[in-house]
């Protein structure tokens, strides 16, 4: 069946069922079929809704808006598993609830070493140093001086997904694929910045420090520091939230989150990478000849179905969006596929555009669900032309004790009651 | 002088003046020039800041995040001269204090006529019904259900800088021109439902009804209903607000705010506008010669400094990069010329990418404030060619009695104390 007829078949089937029709005479006279005597419809047209029948409230109510409290379920959530003390955890992004690419910043995840340092922005200063010529302390006024530039960019930890290597099965999306978001950031480009530092010829690489208790450091390689990497404050418009690095943040486009210090108040230039604790000790991935992989920096390729996704029921058969989100730390994505039976057919998504560099897109397919089992899939092309691989395709190369950088083909199987889980296909 | 040598000139003085300079030997042994004794620079480089000392916040201090307590002054604010009832009143965008298009969700305008709705979203129903085949009434999840789209747009109020007619210079770029807001918006297309609902060759126009206390309605031609109008649910990745409609709103991109309905209950098709109160009393554009325009939809290319912006004060001479933004309801921004000397002289700005229809558009230029007055202004031209008027072309072809659609140039006189104010430039 054509895709188009099906959607337009089952979503008639589907509004006739669950909305309730109106007799099918034209203008005013409509009443519904079913009798108005139930309580829950004395809100329902034609009847006037009680929230329609008095003052609302008053403006202002919130000088800073805040999200209806019928979606106090749209939360950022810890995983039990993974949280080791209140200051160093994890708190996932509820992709399953979300539309578009832009995060909400109140919903980006959080990953944090030390807790989240309450910085006084007129306090705060940036350091640069190092190899260079002009040593600099900035203000922040200093830094919102500078020529500035917006980009969309996602961020993802380098350990979004770790639980599949080891086969647990995370139930819901939230807990697979919610360690990444994607916002508008403002700032300096790192390269003025350099630029105006007066980088010596021995300098190749950068030291990036936050300020919060860990004192977090990542080095960067020179090269990627004159690309696209930014000194951000701001973040979807306003100021960069506390969990996100108030008052600056350093923000390395399509590079593991790590390396986008937050809370950023010093950067050394130097001639060798600086092989910190959380270079050396974390964020390193243990191959199968018992080496490992250090500096691991670009996120590849990944993409994820959000809606079906785990822990969700389809309620009837018939027309159903599938939606999700596909990136690439190298570029722009290129193609998204979708398949309903674990990779054995696929069909070519609609991408939302516009379609931006190292930023999140929306993937969309039109489904009929017939009520048997399926197990949903997606697959990202990015412009490299980089294909996302199965899990089995994964695990042939990197093994099975990683815990970094996982970006395998994620399944959800559909149960004929509708069910959605996290199945591991091998 | 070549704008890039100022800016750099320029950027090192300031940065030398503000941020306090390091002594310029190479490597970790640096130290300020100023004695470190003053109780201020106990947190400042190279000491250990306080808020490095410890643990910071826990994780999921905030399950849904808020800004850093020093931004309470970012903020949506009432303009007292136009507040009727705290039901019927607006509050202003804070344009002043933001960066890039997305405006955050908690500082989007708002205008009520009735207060805010607490509308339960199991109960809300949006009814299609007058001449259609097939009337409807649909459930959130009906809708939520529906092949969807995102798009980012700006919603600005027709009466957005009205205060203007009437040569009141309101103090900040807040009150003259933050009726605006621009999101990425998740939704259904109109044209899907209507044509579930099948429309009669007689139906030409669309009223959509809104469930707050004022049953607000306006007329919506058919031709644009089925261009690009949406019924949205999704604002920047979550659900609305309850300030923008919560749980669905009519989004009508490029025309005044008050067509995008919100706690869209109800829309009806019709052979003729229904010329409802706020299309006959309000939202009409009263002419030199008495009579007034009505159904005026289209909000006209537009742009605004906001920074340096009326109530800000420039702390130095030197470098300094004009920001603004730009729209128009008719397309995309093509260009944005700016003056600092009232409008004598014009430099292109430099667009932000990716630049989107009827969006916000973020230009920038630099700038070299040499200490003496000046009068900045922005010009946009969009896509079809239309160039933005000065106030007096405006007046013109206008008058001094509307209260709508001016989308008049904008001068902010900077003094040589470098406070900048509203000035009218007749």
């Amino acid at each position: 069946m054509n895709p188009g007829d099906a959607r337009r078949r089952f979503l008639r089937r589907a509004a006739a069922i669950a909305g309730g029709a109106v007799s099918a005479s034209a203008g005013e006279n409509v009443g519904f079929r079913e009798a108005a005597a139930q309580d829950l419809e004395r809100n329902l047209p034609p009847h006037v809704p009680e929230w329609s029948r008095r003052l609302g409230a008053p403006i202002l109510a919130s000088p800073y808006g805040v999200p209806s409290k019928f979606e106090a379920n749209v939360r950022r959530r810890e995983s039990p598993g993974l949280t080791r003390t209140p200051q160093s955890s994890v708190a996932f992004t509820p992709l399953q609830n979300l539309f578009g690419i832009i995060t909400p910043s109140g919903l980006h995840f959080e990953r944090h070493h030390a807790g989240v340092p309450d910085v006084d922005p007129e306090q705060h200063r940036l350091m640069i140093h190092g190899l260079v010529r002009n040593p600099r302390i900035y203000t922040l006024d200093d830094i919102v001086r500078f020529p500035s530039v917006s980009r969309v960019h996602f961020i993802e930890c380098g350990a979004n997904s770790g639980m599949e290597w080891a086969n647990v099965a995370v139930p819901t999306v939230q807990y697979s694929h919610g360690m990444i978001g994607c916002s508008e950031w403002t700032g300096v480009p790192l390269s003025t910045l350099l630029d105006e530092a007066g980088v010596d010829p021995r300098g190749k690489f950068i030291l990036a420090e936050g300020a919060d208790g860990a004192s977090l450091t990542r080095t960067l390689p020179m090269a990627m520091a004159l690309d696209d990497v930014l000194v951000v404050y701001g973040q979807n418009g306003e100021m960069l939230r506390p969990e996100q690095g108030y008052p600056l943040r350093l923000l390395v486009p399509g590079v593991q989150g790590v390396s986008s210090v937050k809370w950023l108040r010093r950067l050394k230039v130097g001639d060798e990478p600086w092989n910190t604790r959380e270079e050396a000790l974390h964020y390193v991935d243990l191959m199968p000849d018992g080496r490992h992989r250090q500096y691991t920096w670009i996120q590849e390729a990944k993409s994820v179905v959000t809606s079906p996704s785990g822990g969700q029921v389809i309620l009837d058969r018939g027309y159903h969006e599938i939606r999700g989100l596909a990136w690439s730390g190298r570029g722009r994505v290129k193609r998204v596929d979708v398949s309903t039976d674990g990779g054995r057919n696929w069909k070519t998504a609609t991408l939302q555009t516009p379609i931006l560099p190292k930023a999140l897109t929306r993937f969309r397919l039109d489904w009929s669900w017939d009520g048997g089992p399926a197990l949903l899939q997606s697959r990202v092309i990015d412009e490299t032309g980089y294909v996302q691989p199965t899990i089995r395709q994964l695990r042939e190369v990197r093994g099975t004790r990683s815990i970094y950088h996982n970006n395998a083909i994620q399944t959800w199987r559909v149960d004929p009651s509708g069910e959605v889980s996290n199945v591991q296909v091998l």
